[in-house]
Order: structure tokens, then sequence, then C-alpha cells
């Protein structure tokens, strides 16, 4: 992550003015305006740090004279109790951003934290964990610098940029075979054709036809292990991609079995936020 | 809720444009411009049913031709299997949509049934479960119909929509006598004065103060049986709130002890999303 | 005011791109681009000094390499010829920018000009004078900020921050105590009840119902009178706003009956403009 | 006017939000969301209609299921108590539409109404009564249509579609010649080359020179009346504008001396709102 | 191309605001509001239409109230003097937007048309002709669309939806193959690794590290034959991307030698634009 | 050209947002983020400058820390490997915004680039080479200055800022005689009025009727030299323009015949990219 994207700071901004785009009323009436402070933005639990861009974004839109410090880098694990961020400035501009900073960093931590714990269920194979689609509307491009903060993979960012061809394209398409035969003629050339199948003989299917990457979609530890000899039958072999039921406990199974990429809806979807909170100094 | 505010409207073209801004290729590739389906979004879980306008205009945005029709209505429990709406026209638009309308749906409809599950606790009793500005960045608005969907109340909606002093307050004004002074001078007369008390001394210079909501921040119930005695002498009484480690189970005790409002941010920053899918039927 | 929301951000593009998105005919024909110049806006009748930051902004998003003093604060009153600001840099940066800085001042100056007029008439008595929803359209936060700059106070932002039940939503209700026990249901507990009245009978009725504020709207002195000796039976005492054909005269009786609070549409919709010039010293 | 361009559609979202993108606390607690109702938009003054488009674009982009009616067109002057618009739908959606529309139409029938009475000073005359960029920003284009639709004229829309020659430019120029040479040069070709001039010598030299408009800035009527000799002198005939201290009173005078065009700031800058209000009746 | 993307919309949205934002001062004062027109877009040379929808989204944006009829599809070759698109409504509507959808048209059919005849002079080989990302900023989708509509392949979108590693890439990792491992790490797994390379020899590494795709980036036709021959050597065979110096000449000994793909900057950055007019009969 | 506006800043906004709005998955993955390099901007061949502030600002969204330095203005003509601008900072910065500022620059170049071709082919005559309407949607500003940089005049900006009466205004007011006296009561009174002629009975008509301008649409050399006679024998000459097929051999022989203006289309809808490209040098 280098600069913030337009579409980043237009979220960032619909964040600011839903919160204070009609002005902090107590502060106002009760903190003088000159008034100065230090504030540190601290971790209430252990978790992994990411996206602090967002955050610095933030303060420096409310009021470009903050003076920011940050104490750990994306990625970071840290422990409860551990300074994250150093503010200083006027006591009104810090306490006017506070919650919209905080708003973006305990649902980005939180999903860097998650996925940080799933990485390290299968921490030396060498089994991809990788986020999905399934992400908080306007957040796809944090959510997934999050989600590789946490140490995981990223798949396919959109519609656009990866050929994932279901059941519905398959129905359409009348087989597998012309599916696959209609994407390599229509879709980029730079793009791998990936499968999603069902069962054994679509799995057949779609390797006879090519594909480049399989999907199994639910499949069983015991399923997964008949697709793996399946898969491990063609030349050149194809990437195996596993998704659906994924939980912390499979994982160590699936990296032993082969696997190559496990996909994760929770990463992004059902992250709980982390707690972090605000302490501002004596002011000045 | 009515028609969409441009800034609800803005959320949902920064969620488009971020899935389908460059296309979908898998589609565009596979499946012909013309081909038409039926589709169903179905609950795959128990869950309360909220911000269907939202859906709705995700497809309509995608394509005005499609015919969307729902099933239920905004606030409904609904059983695993349920249908949410049907949607029918082209194929292409359908699946181009598909998993930005879920993605809202699956967010906002899990604060709902989350919402629920706190507002059935305590049922019969006139306790108002309330949300927080611990809220998804851009969602404040949503996040807060999900919650009232789900039968809860709504705190202030952001800073200048309420008066609320805190600890930084209370150091900046020199006490809670002059805190309240100044945001009664100052603030808007519309608003109530409402003061974070951590203490029972600071609870009792806040009701001599004249407070007219005081906020019991991370108080045990056996502190806040005691701050409702002090409460109860004041005349007029003011309102309590209860803050902080709130969870269901404490809930009916609260509602006996007479609090009025307890808030919680769990609801809209931690509520896991619902399993929500799309089935599309054969195609034509 | 701190620094500038995004909406404010937004109304300013809007006025720069209306004014010189197809550039500067006439000083791009004949100015010099290097050319350098001194300006100051001064101020050609008394008037009382609002929004500086805005104007500040217009000049900056122009050409962030001019620089800018300012000479007196918000509120400050100032007399004609007085300096309020002065800009220094490119000759042709200055020009662009003229027209759309002081089209905000005259406007918001103007505005709060005509508030200290009538804070002024009831210097010494507690009431307040309130601006109302009234207001140019897209220039709600700035002309709160420049009738609070004049000395005013600030009615509800929007629809969102405040109750104030009116004929309509009583006829919707059935009667003004059922439409108070659906609002104080149904709106956010920090909210205090409004209720508009047109006679002594609603004032009553209101006042039963336990309504927290009650505006008198379009009434005689005389009637005012009567009003305030029904309020000031009630314990706790309600707020009393009076809202309607308010006029600098009105005021000191107003203030002497004990209201407490007048709303005055005129603030924000009539005020006329005060004349700014920006001077422009010999250039280099 | 035909239909709103993309600045003016921006302004309009920008004036929603600020008053109903947090919803409408009072209605929605009060008001069932199925009520229906007519509301008519009526005349509280003697005004001249203006910008009818923009207050029916305010309901339709609150609820498009809103039924509009007009009574009048765009520039009809109407007398106290005419009914403008009716609106028939959503009694809610009314609501949370009425104050922005009347904000919008208060002040743009201000400027129109203002505007008439300017021209009908001069009804026979071949005097033009022109806007200036003196405009409420973000209103430009709006606040011309009001004065054309006043019946007066629209002067340059901005700095890109007039070449004005002030002292500022004369200064940087050396010379009115030597600026009128370079603005001939440089600016588009069907721009006509304007000059303020100050004085009677100031005004033969921009006769000398080729000026095609000749604006007389703070003359009085005997200072026209010899400007007007200058002119009339020259082949071809410039256009002569005046403009400062333009009052309703001089009008007659100065279509009697000759002159082609009069600009006015205070017909946009200060012009006051008309009364006009929203009438709901009985909803069903 | 089903509907718009916002950012279509957006870019739509400036392109009009640029050309009648300020009005159009000739139609609005010689033609009568309520005067209607049929027009026909006409092409005035032959041509491949290309992107209607996005000239129907013109028009629709000025007036819904005009009725647009389509005579040719997308990708559809026409003849000089064919009818494109009729227009009926409202004349100063259809005058209004006609530069605007022309402008957009003579451009995005200018493109489709010059990609067909790249397509043309490969008909019968399985080569494809690719665009680039030289397009025009901001149009990056349509123009993909066009070289769509003109029969030609779509390269990567944009940064983030292909790998491609380039010299600056290979010296920052220190050779080809650890600029491969690490794409292969960190990219996401649906996209094949691509390589430009200048030399045979850097050609040969990249076979050997296993480059999905290679670029030969300005290759005689002879160095392509060589290079093919390692190329043929592979399993499995990696795509083969020209580029660099592409001439509708060279392509049919292209096809021949075996390439996969030529992608050509000039499809975008230099397609000329084709002759269209609209032609407007007789109003009524 | 002084900062940009904000119609421009959207523009850049759109391309970097289509561009590497969802990351640089290449750079990423392979070189570090705290890499950093200088790198050129190298002419390819020989061109003329234009609209580097453009390329500047497209850097500097990107990552506001890059060092930019100029190595000739705009307007100034370079030769093949001529530097324009060196950038130094973040290697990864400046790989992300290489194409979107470049796509600007080859383009805008382009044009500056033509225009000084026709330009130079009438150095010594009052001829002035015009643009028109026809440019890029959204480049509107951004073509006309290029066509400045080149050396060019600017035509009318919009519809806003020129009167063009044309065949279907004629048809529309009746006569040209009377289409004209319309525009003169109702357009800005500085804007002059030109009328398009296809015969020398229109020219006639449009002379008679006091023309300011007449552009002769499609006129042969030997026509056009048959209406300057008609013209020269007009009491104040209007201006001539010629448009349609032009040339640059026709233009000296234009020239000659004492025209006093050509706009040509083709200066901005067909001006062919120029080559530049950015060069990185060795990272540090």
């Amino acid at each position: 992550m280098i600069e913030l994207t337009p579409a980043v700071t237009k979220l960032i901004e619909l964040a600011l003015e839903e919160d204070l785009g009609h002005g902090d009323v107590t502060s106002e009436a009760v903190i003088e305006p000159t008034k100065e402070a230090e504030a540190d933005i601290v971790a209430r639990e252990p978790l992994v740090v990411s996206c602090l861009e967002v955050a610095q974004a933030v303060f420096r839109r409310v009021d470009p004279g903050l003076t920011l410090t940050l104490h750990v880098a994306n990625g970071a694990r840290v422990e409860e109790g551990a300074k994250v961020m150093t503010i200083w400035g006027r006591a009104r501009s810090i306490l006017a951003a506070e919650r919209t900073a905080l708003n973006f960093l305990q649902r980005l931590c939180g999903v860097a934290t998650l996925t940080r714990a799933y990485v390290e269920a299968v921490r030396n194979a060498p089994l991809k964990v990788c986020d999905t689609r399934k992400t908080t509307p306007g957040f796809r491009l944090l959510e997934k610098w999050a989600v590789s903060d946490g140490g995981g993979s990223n798949h396919r960012f959109d519609l656009g940029s990866g050929v994932l061809i279901k059941d519905n394209h398959i129905a359409a398409a009348g087989s597998i075979a012309r599916a696959i035969e209609e994407a390599r003629a229509g879709a980029p050339h730079g793009l791998k054709i990936e499968v999603e199948v069902d069962t054994l003989e679509q799995l057949d299917e779609a390797l006879a036809a090519g594909a480049e990457i399989v999907m199994l979609d639910n499949f069983s530890d015991a399923r997964i292990e008949q697709a793996m000899a399946h898969v491990g039958a063609c030349k050149p072999r194809p990437l195996v991609e596993v998704s659906g039921g994924i939980t912390l406990e499979r994982l160590p199974g699936l990296a032993q079995l082969g696997v190559d990429v496990v996909s994760v809806g929770a990463l992004t979807h059902s992250a709980p936020a982390v707690d972090l909170s605000l302490d501002l100094h004596e002011m000045k």
C-alpha cells in the first residue's frame, strides 16, 4: 500500500461526513479551540495491525496540522496495551477524528487478526489462505490489504480480474468443456481458467477440458483426497482450491492433502472488531 | 426508510464500481447477453430481514430492466430456506449484481438479527437497547436502520446530534458542573445534556448539576443498583444509560434494576454476517 | 470550526468550477503568469466577520502557493475600511479566486452581521436568538457557523437531530399526547420533545403530555404572556420558544416576558449581502 | 431550462443530504409509512415564479413515486394565495422534501421577483437589466435562470465567457490600448472586448482603442450624459453598460440617457426570500 | 456491456457539464422550448459501430423524454450514409446533447473501426489482436469495449488484473527467476505470470523459470521465428505475445509464425475519429 | 493554466482509479516498498510539450512524497531524446503513476504538436488557427490548453460561451435575420453573433442582418474568394471564419485570401498520440 486510491479517499469522506459533518456540539461548547493535546491509539487486546495509512488519512483530513507518529508497522502483531500511533495537536481535532479512525482500525485490524490465526494454523505448509469477494461493500481494497497484512493471499479482486466458471455458467454454455472453451476465447489471456466443481464427475470434466484451477466446493476431506488423486494424474497439474466450510481445525488436514489454496469468506465478512482505544493525555 | 439518501447512493456506487467496474469476464464470455433467468435470494439460516431497499437499489442500478419482488418486509424474522426476494430479467445482470447485493444484506441482516436477540432478552421491560457510533465507516445510516429493523433504538446519529460529556470534556472545563453549564449555553437547546460517569462521586456531581441523562460506564450490577438509588432521589429523574461490557446474559438483570437504556457497540461492530444465497433458476 | 468538512469542500468546488472552470480569458490574455501582487480584502461597510476559513480554502484551492494573512477573527465586528485578509502571490491566481471568495464572504458575513443586530437587542437577557432550517440549500453548516459567529444560537441542524411535532404530526397521530408518546418511544433518547402550538388549548395539551419544549407559533405578545403563565405552572418547566413574525423591535419585550428562545428564519434566508472588496496593489 | 445539469443535480444532493441524510426522527416515529397525502405549495405574497424544475427534482429525488402537478409556469407573476404546485403521495416523503424544496424556491423566486421590479421600471425602453457574477456560490446557473424568468438579461456566465478589462488588467498591460490589443489576440474571437472605465479620459482611451463595450463604473447621471456624447461619436458605436449604485429610481433616467445595459449585483446577492409555504391536506 | 458503470456515468456527467453546464445561449434565444424534431445519427464514412449505450445515456441524461431508436448493433460494420440511431423529442434537447454524444461515438467507433482492420488482416488465424493500457484517461472500460466490438481481445484491464514483469521488476528482484518466484508467491493465484523479454537470453531465463506468457518486445520477425523455436520446446508451452512496432502489414506474417497474441497500443491511443453527423429533420 | 480546476482533478481521479484502484500486483510482489529510484520522461520523437501540470498532478496524487523537476515549459518544441521531466522517489509510486501520466501527455502533447504544424504553415499571416467543440469528452479544457500551447487559438468553450447560428436555428426562426435578432435580444451582450452559412445567398443575408462573424462552411477557395468580396463591402467588416475540410496544404492560400480564422476539428479529435516514455534509472 502506497498512497490511498481515489475510491478509498471517497469512503473516508463519506465516513467523516456522516460523523462530523454537522459539527461536534459537545467539544465546540466545552473545549477551547486552541487547546492542544497528545493522544495514543492503544490496543486493548492482542491484535495484528493493519491499514494504519487509513487512520492517518482520517486524522489528516480532519486537521492537516496534526502530528502523527506510528509505533508499529502494518502486519505487526502487538499485545494488549501496545501503543499503535500517537497524535499531537488541537484537542478538538483529535476528538473529532477519533471515532472514525477507530472504526476503520477496529474492523481492518480485526480482519488481519483473524487471517493471521488461519495462516498460522498452516505455517509451514505451502497452502495459501485466501479471501473471497464476500467483503464489506466499499471496503474491497482495504479488506484485501488487511488479509495481506494478516499474512493471507488475495483471490481475484473483482468480476473483471479472474475467470471463475460456476454452475450457472456451465448451464448456460451446455457443458464444462464448452464453458472453458468460450472463456479461453473471450477472457483476457493473462487470466487462468478456474472451474468450481461439486462432484468428482464435474472435476474430471474440468480436468479433461484443461481447467487451470479447480475449486472443490463444499467437499469433505475424504472426497478432497479422492479429488487430489484425479488432479495428480494431470499434466500440467492444475491448482486446487478448496472452498466452503473451511474452519481453523480443518486447515492442517487440508495442507497435508496437498491442497494449494483455501478461500475463506469469514475472513472478511465475519471477523469481529478488535478493541482499540484512543487515550487523550492532559491538555495544554 | 423511504428512498435512499445521496450518501447511501454513493456507497452503493462505490460498491458496484469495485466489483464490476471492469466488467464480468466470465459471464461476458459464456452467457448470451439476451438470456433471461429468475433468481431467488434465500435465507440459509434463521435471520431478521433488513434494508431490502438497498438490495433493490443495487439490482436496479445494474439494470433498471430487472423485475424485483419482495416476499417479506424489513423487520420480519424468517426461517432457513425462506425466499426473501425474487429477481427476474437478464441473467448477466443478475449475476453481475449478485455479490454486491448479498454483501449488503448479509451484513445488515446480521446487525438486525443480533439486535433482535438483545431486544428479545428484555421483551417485556421498558429497557431500550441502543446502538452506538461504533459503526462501519460509511454505513452509519444503514446500520442504524438495521438496529431499528431488529427492534432496537438509536442513540445519537453523530457528533452533532447529541451532547455527550466525557472525561476529556470534564478535564477541559475543570468540573462536571462547568462542562454542563457550557454545553447548555452552547449546544442546540433541543438536545439533552448527557454525562458519562465512571464513579458514584461523578454521578452525584452530574446529578447535582442537572444532567438530563447519565451514562454509567463499565459499572457492575451492584454499583448500578447503588447508582439507581442516587438517581431515584432526583426530581426530575434523569434517564440512566448503561454502557460497556453489556452481554445478553446481563440484560434481564439490568432491566430489573430500572435502567432506561443500554448501548451496545457490538450490535454494529461485531455482528457476524448471516448466510444468504442467490439461487438462479434455469435460464431461458 | 476547525477544518472544512467534505460537504463544504464539495460546495467550494462547485463554486470554483462554475466561475473559473473554463479559465479566465481576460487575465490569461493580459497578465503575465509570473506576475505577483498583494491584495487586501476590505470591509466597505461595518460588518461582523465570519467563515474566514472558507475564503482561505477558496484561495488555497485555486493556488496552494498563495500566502494568506488574517487581520481579524471570526465574530469580530469591523468598521468600514478595515482590512480583513491579505493575500500575496501570483496575480492571476488572486484574480481568479477573488469573486468566489467574496461571494462566500458577502453572504456569510451578512448573516453574522444581521444576527449580531438581533443578539444585541437583547444583550443582557437570557433569551437565545436562534436560526431555523430556512437556510440556503447546501449552506446549512456554513450559515449556522455564521449565526454562531454573530452571537446567535443554533436550532436543530436537520430533520434527524431534533424532534419537532407540528400540526401534520398531530393530525397523523390523532392527538398531541399520542404524538408525544410515539416520539418518545421512537426517537433517540437524547433529543427533547418539542411541540409547535397555535393555541393555548394546544399548549395545555402539550404541557400535560410532558412536552420538553413548546414552540409558540405566531403568538402576539399578549398571548405569549398568557402562555408563560400556563408554562410557569409546570414542573419541570419546559423551555419556551417563540417563532413567526419576530422583529428586532419585539425582541426586548419577548425577553421581558421570560421567553427562552426566539427562532428567526430571516437570519439566514433574507440577510442582505455585506459589501466587501478585494483591492489589488501594484504588481511586481 | 430543459433538464437539470450535473452541477445542479449535485447541489440538490448536497442540500438533501444536509437536511435529511440522517432521517426524519419525528415523522418516522409518528407517521405511518404508508399514509398518503396531498399538499400544495402556495405563495404567501405576490411573487414571480422561477425554477420550478428544481423543486420538482427535489421531490422526485426523495421519492420518485410522488405525483407532481404545476399550476403556473416559470416567469408567471402570481398573487398571494396562489397555488404553485400540488404534490400527491406518501406523507413522509412530502414532509421530508418540503423544507429543501421551499428553500430553493424562496431564494430563486425572490431573485426573479426583484428582477421583475427592475425590468418593469424600464418597461418600454430598450435598456437591458443584467445580473453580475455576484451570485450565491454554487447557484450561478440557477440564479441566472431566475434573472431570466424575472425578465432580465444575463451578463457573462463566468471568467471564461466574457472579456472584461478592469484596472488591474490595465495596470498589468501598461495601457488600455495595450490591454485591448492583447485581449483581442488572446481571447476567443467570438467574445466582445469590454472595458471598465472610471473616468472620461479612460473612456476616450477605450473608445480610441476599439472597445466593443464600455462599462461606466459608478458614474453619476450627469457624467453618464457626457459619456454618451463621447460614445455617440464612435463608428461603430460600442455598447454602453452602467454599473455601481443602480437603484430602481435611477433606472428610467438611465434609459432616457440611451444606456444599453445596466448590471445590478443586488439582483442576486441581496434579493430577500419570498414567502412560500407547503400546506398538507388531510392524510389518508 | 449491460448497463453503464458508475465510473462511466461520471465521465458522461463531466462531458455534459463541460459542454452545456452553462446552457445553450443560441438555442435558448432562437428555438421555442416546446418545438419537437426528429434527428438521425448518420455514418459519414464506412465504420464499425460501438458503444451505442453511451450515446443513448448522453441523450437520456439531457432529457429523459427523448425517444431513442437504434438501427444497428454494436460491432456492426456500416457503410457511408447508414443511419445508426434516431432521436425524437424536444429540438432543444437534441441539439444540447448532439456534440457530446457524437464526441463519444466518433472516438469509440474509431477505435472499433481500426481494430476491425487489424482483426481482418488475420481473419482465419488463431492470433488474438489485443489492446494495451495506452488508453485515453478515463476511457479504459469504454475503449476496451470498443476493441471488443471491433473484434479484438482485451489485455489486462489494469495494474491489478495481470502480472507483467518488466525490466524494472527484474532489476529490483535481481533476476528473472527471482521475480517470477516472488510474483507467484505474492500475486493472486488466478493470474498467469507474464514476462516481457528483450533478448533470446532473457527469453530462455523466463522459460526456464516457468513464465506462463512471454512478451517479445520489439522483436523482428526473424528473431520471433527463433524465439518460437525456443518456446516450442517447453512443456507446457507458454503463450507468446508480441508487442512493439506492430503494423497491419506485419500481422499475417506474425500469424504464420505461430504467435498467440499481438498487443497494439495504437488501437486506442491513435485511432482517428470516424465521421458521424446528426441530421435534424424539420421541426414541428 | 494556473492550478487544476475541480473538473480536471476529477478526470485525473477517474484515470488513476481505473488503472491502479485495485493495486499493482506485480510491483507489490516484486519491488520493496522502500526502494527509491529516479526516472525521466523522455520524448521519443520531436514534439511540442503541453499540460505538464497534469502529469505533475498525477504523480503527486499517487505519492505526494515524489520530487518532480521540469526540464522544459509548456509550448516548447523538443527533439527526440529530450528529457521532459524527472521524478525522484519511491520506485513503486513512480511505476504506479507512469502509465496514467504518459497517457495524458501522449494525447495532449499530440494535440499541441499537430496544432503547431498548422500554426507554422501560416506563420507570418494574421490567420488564427482555432479548435472546435469536437474534443474528447471530459478533456475540453485540457485540449484547449493543448491547442493554446501549440500556438493555436480557442473557439467558444461550450454552448454557453458563444452564439453560433446554424441551419437548424435558422429553420426554427424562419430566417437568418430573425434568428440574429432573437439571438441579439436573448444572448449575453458580450457575445458576438456568429452565423454559419452554406451559400453566398445566406452570406448576404447574414451580412445584411448584422452578423458579427460569418462562418463559411465547406467553401472551396474560389467561393471563399467571392465571399471575401461580399464581406469586404460591409462596414463594420465582420470576421470571417472558414471551417470544413481544412488541410495543412490549404492554409497558406486561406491566409492569402484574408480569412481571419480557420477552425479545425482534427486538432483535437484526430491528433495521433506522440511517443513518450518513462525511463527508470537504477534503484537504490
